[in-house]
């Protein structure tokens, strides 16, 4: 057995997706080194076809530590949405309501601005390696392993670990589960998301309730949108040509008065929901962030800004931990973080339960739930409670 | 067989409760004569005991018509009310939310002050009759028969009929199944109500939120207390002495920081939770009020205050049906009443829904709905949206 390549950093990040390499920018803003390591190739995550809407923060947050301000000429600004449901259709202006709006702006193209930013400041990011595991996790120098792109063993000692690599979190696994406490729920539904080449529909989204289930008109470019409708969590994309998912969006709009612009769906896929969170989100050295400490079901988008809100906080919990050299400064991490990752919780389970139509559902909560849609837009402090929710509350 | 004898009105009303006496009484001011029968005793009707949150403009409709100011001087205004989870009581305050508040005062001593003002006024409220039934509803002459106390029969004649005889209406049940629509949920719950002889325990109501399931601390008098607490819809009240039913309501409330003053259980009842709409609330010349037309389930107390605003719009809608002699306009009471009859609806399943431990709940569901009330709480937004359902919304 060959003794691998040993390098030291402060802090060791698995996972290359927008919250590990955002919390390593952040922690280089602060002086503190870090590695990254993903097993995903950077073209890889590039073609993941992921949510789009960022809250007025995580814009200001990339902006603000000098990643990219792509978003801002790129990105499309949202004042508001749109909500179509009996037969109607409603615009909640969150602009006018909260003074804050959000902006359509790909995951993917965070990732890029991101990855380009890392590699710009000779950032050590290394994608597409194999057989990542973590060693001594409770210790006060903790390590990756990882076998790199050209085939040799490596080892990164650092002082602190990140787990920043997904839903399905190897380091997460790595924690016993008497440390920690899990709380999930599946959905009976899913969602089959789509792109297709076709004009806009719509300037901003539009959230459509109807008793055929849930549909979601969303944007991309000029050129390509993203749309989604609920089905079966068992679904088989292959049964579904252009023209039968044509169909079933149309018909879904339809009954509010919306009409799509068509074009040729150049993907498809099905999205199942799933709502999970782990407390707390450290184990001895070892922090979680994003999706591998929660994961919301995407009705709402707060996926992506959950996890950059988890990194600007554990930023600064980590410069504090190094700074004092105290492990205890750690545990200030999830008592900052869990409160946003339960109202975020809170409000994708709410918007989820609003909006789609769930299996045994009757006529009854059909009406009931058109009722809760009218009293959303009917009155101004329902409304303003939404638009808080979806624009993203303050920082903790 | 005997010929009835036969008289005749305007308006024959079934059901002496709240909601038919006050339409007979609204009537009156304006002119148009009405007899009302019930099946019940008075002294019946009085000792059933029933809710006692008053939204603002159910007390107006009391005081502004001269049934009585009786509320005013003994009931309690409530300017907010408490909720209590996580560990912590929190208040709501209504008045500084929307600039209204609601009263305590029990929907027995309504209906003590519509009886005498009706007495008074000499109107002919029948209680205690017997087979009373309705004939010729579609008709231009439908009537009511029944056999009065000293054992006669009795015919009204009548232009219009109205049904407000409650959930289990016989009125409703006359209608030809293929003419109305039922929307119908059952909650898998019920209420376990107690009236007992104990201080209060808090000035206003505190709904008390508990991994043992919903507790609702509410008031009579200085001297007479009504509490509830989640229970199996199967309860069996003979197996829940004073002492059980204490040590339950203090630790669902204790989990909290409350602490309840207690004293003898003077009366007992499970309460099921049903909820229940009929479209339309019109067939033919006969119109449909209060319980018979919908149920709520009873958190946040939307039963009789929705009952006194469907009589409001009804008294107007006969008034001009009866001026004009155009029956088509009675089809406006359906469409001015149902907006609120769903906005109640899902305010009641809201709150509901909001703080009861479902059978099938996990941890999960519990940390969402802790998540759920501290947004309530926490934003001006959300509790004035709650302030504004609990404390009633504008007539329409």
């Amino acid at each position: 057995m060959s003794t691998p390549h040993t390098t030291t950093t402060q802090v060791g990040i698995v996972g290359a997706g927008p919250a590990g390499l955002m919390l390593s920018h952040l922690l280089a803003r602060r002086g503190i080194t870090s590695v990254v390591v993903d097993h995903r190739s950077r073209s890889e995550i590039e073609r993941t076809v992921r949510a789009g809407i960022l809250e007025a923060d995580s814009v200001r947050l990339l902006t603000d530590t000098g990643v990219s301000d792509r978003v801002l000429r790129e990105g499309d600004q949202h004042h508001g949405t749109y909500f179509a449901f009996g037969g109607e259709l409603h615009h909640i202006d969150f602009q006018e309501l909260t003074g804050a709006s959000v902006w359509l702006y790909p995951q993917t193209e965070v990732f890029v601005d991101l990855a380009n930013a890392r590699e710009a400041a000779g950032a050590d990011v290394r994608f597409g390696v194999s057989d990542v595991t973590v060693h001594d996790i409770t210790g006060e120098q903790p390590s990756l392993r990882f076998t790199d792109t050209d085939g040799s063993a490596r080892e990164v000692r650092c002082r602190y670990l990140v787990g920043a690599d997904g839903s399905h979190s190897m380091c997460r696994h790595e924690i016993p589960q008497k440390h920690i406490r899990q709380y999930r729920k599946e959905y009976p539904f899913a969602w089959f998301g789509i792109l297709c080449e076709a004009p806009k529909s719509a300037p901003e989204l539009i959230y459509n309730h109807s008793e055929r289930g849930f549909a979601l008109i969303s944007q991309r470019t000029d050129t390509v949108q993203r749309m989604y409708f609920q089905c079966d969590p068992d679904e088989d994309v292959d049964a579904w040509p252009d023209d039968r998912i044509w169909s079933e969006l149309q018909t879904r709009v339809g009954l509010n008065g919306v009409e799509l612009r068509e074009g040729p769906v150049i993907d498809k896929a099905v999205l199942r929901f799933r709502s999970n969170v782990v407390e707390p989100m450290r184990y001895g050295s070892m922090l979680l962030a994003g999706d591998a400490a929660h994961t919301v079901p995407p009705t709402g988008a707060k996926g992506l800004n959950l996890a950059l809100a988890d990194v600007r906080v554990l930023a600064d919990v980590l410069d504090d931990a190094l700074t004092r050299n105290d492990d205890d400064v750690l545990d200030r991490y999830s008592q900052r973080a869990l409160d946003r990752v339960w109202r975020s919780q809170h409000f994708s389970y709410w918007m989820t339960s609003m909006l789609h139509r769930l299996p045994q559902s009757d006529d009854f909560d059909l009406r009931r739930q058109v009722a809760e849609l009218r009293s959303v837009v009917g009155s101004t402090a329902a409304s303003t409670h939404l638009a808080e929710g979806y624009t993203g509350w303050p920082n903790t």
